[in-house]
């Protein structure tokens, strides 16, 4: 089995995510946010790429959220961040959710067999259910603006990681040269995710903007056990009735 | 002083190359085999797009030197293997040299200032040179294939290193996401440098080719004290009648 990880979205063709499970990681904030969104009791998360399709896309009772320049949408209930998230009443609720990257990021990947969205806060899950999965798996770093990002690719790190323990031997998988050079990088900065993250340059742009508590929550490491994934109908809760995206 | 790096061409827009020095790294095999070149009394190295290029620019007693597909050009001088480069006399010879990803990098990064060129071989005096330079630095990963590649990576990780070394705090410089991912990387697998390239995807496909001695040699840290830059008559050898490439 394959395991490939790629910088961003540039970095591959769409045609590659065919018949595999594709991870798209968004620390800062999109995945971070739709995992809290679950664990918060939200029943399904739409992902859109515009405003305008957000817009078109809701229906009564649903929520609008997002973010643009990293601020919240003028006259959507709720923003991008995860610790505002928290205090929200969101039980059962359907939210559309529109992200300048993350969002993009998962319609990008519409090709794939499965679509997961994986972050710190649920990487050894994600990495279990997409392990479950038995098929060649893509780490797809959403990055900042078609560029690298040090919290996405650190996250592809740590999920190689988890791979490798569930694996319990190096054999079973192959990386590619991104997946090894992430968790090489991920392990020389395990003990300092949160200062390394505040260093970077989204989390010095979130931090600018007040969002410190936002960084920092995003590097708890497997706070929740859970799996959003795509269905026909927009991210759900993976659960053991789970069907394939297809 | 920034120092920003990047994962491949595609990465950068060549307007963002404008006044800075650029350092290109193309670990396997073309910046390996051009500063093998200088050590060995090359006079002149001049890098081609194309074969025809190639051809084209060839006068009495200049030498041929590249590869297609790993491999030796049919009718050129010399391929681009470092190593059978040490057995060749190249004393004083003009070379005209045209690869797949490192030639290319060169030229697409005309718009910089100066444009040094770095590996291993020569990664201590690469960065002297461009720190001396007192410009914002850009380290340009060829890549394969337009696509990340870890020896290029890694040593952009080393040069990291060896520009921390020779600012002795970190203060001096702003590095960027890739920067400080790819130092961590090197720092967490310096140790075991030939063992990691040999691993890597085009370390696999050149010693699949009978070169691994080559990949070896390429990862002999700081053996050659030279840099090679970018003039209107092609790379020269650095010296401290160093002249901008404008």
């Amino acid at each position: 089995m394959k395991i490939d990880a790629v910088p961003t979205l540039n970095d591959i063709r769409s045609d590659e995510f065919i018949h595999k499970t594709v991870i798209v990681i968004d620390v800062l904030r999109a995945t971070s946010w739709i995992v809290t969104a679950f664990a918060n009791g939200a029943h399904t998360v739409i992902p859109t790429e515009t405003v305008s399709q957000a817009i078109h896309l809701q229906k009564e009772g649903d929520l609008l959220a997002g973010e643009r320049f990293c601020k919240k949408i003028s006259g959507f209930d709720l923003g991008n961040s995860p610790v505002e998230l928290l205090n929200e009443n969101i039980h059962d609720k359907r939210i559309i959710l529109t992200t300048t990257n993350g969002t993009r990021a998962i319609h990008k990947c519409q090709k794939a067999q499965t679509i997961l969205c994986a972050s710190f806060l649920n990487a050894k899950s994600c990495a279990r259910v997409a392990t479950d999965l038995q098929r060649d798996i893509i780490l797809v770093c959403a990055g900042t603006g078609d560029r690298f990002s040090l919290e996405d690719s650190l996250c592809a790190g740590r999920l190689v990681k988890e791979f490798k323990t569930i694996a319990n031997t190096d054999e079973k998988y192959i990386y590619n040269d991104f997946a090894i050079a992430m968790h090489a990088a991920y392990e020389q900065l395990k003990n300092s995710i949160e200062e390394t993250l505040k260093q970077s340059e989204h989390g010095k742009r979130l931090i600018k903007l007040g969002f410190d508590e936002d960084v920092s929550f995003c590097t708890k490491l497997n706070r929740y056990d859970l799996v959003p994934y795509l269905t026909e109908d927009g991210l759900r809760l993976f659960s053991s009735k789970f069907t394939d995206h297809s």
